[in-house]
């Protein structure tokens, strides 16, 4: 049997520091449980072809669309569906966990962006 | 655009007390966003084919395998691997947020239980 430990989202947050770097902690089927710590403003970007869900864990997210903000925090979530324009930005740090079909790169189609951090390593 | 509005997890559970029935509550490519409130126990069951993602939003989870008991609180999560026998049992009230594959029946191969709700229903 193959049964993964359960994961505590605390224990793993405090395990790494840097901002928009994805950390995967976990698998379901094709997809990735991820965790990232954000501050500050990203870039826009699209996933073409993935739905992206963000479930606030700590601290307050706003997520801007080209037509409205939506803020969020701690038992929040939201999810940015695939082909639409979004901006992750956070006045302070938060804390999220992020599923996504394996593979996506954080920062979609604006691939040059300084911040683009890849697909996410394991944590 | 078709963003959908951000969920609190709080507030949906908030809008039911039934026990063992999932509610659909957003979507993610073709998995399922659900929720659901357990108390007592479960069925033994297995999902052939998916992965199931359980996020304890409140209370205590028992998840029993075959060779081991994981108890989970808030703040934690398990994936129960496909064709693994797995058992929920709570003693209290636990909020749960699940992640699966739409269409993926609650109790599995066990479809003949009392505890069978299907799919789940959009709340």
């Amino acid at each position: 049997m193959n049964v993964p430990d359960k994961i505590n989202l605390n224990e793993k947050f405090a395990e790494f520091d840097d901002r928009w770097s994805p950390k995967i902690v976990g698998d379901l089927d094709d997809y990735h449980i991820k965790l990232v710590k954000v501050e500050g403003d990203f870039v826009w970007h699209t996933h073409e072809q993935e739905d992206e869900m963000f479930v606030i864990i700590d601290g307050v997210l706003d997520m801007d669309f080209r037509d409205r903000r939506v803020t969020l925090g701690p038992g929040e979530f939201i999810v940015a569906p695939k082909g639409t324009e979004h901006k992750p930005h956070a006045e302070g740090v938060c804390n999220i966990m992020l599923l996504e079909r394996q593979g996506v790169i954080n920062t979609g189609d604006a691939r040059t962006s300084d911040l683009t951090a890849g697909t996410g390593k394991r944590l």
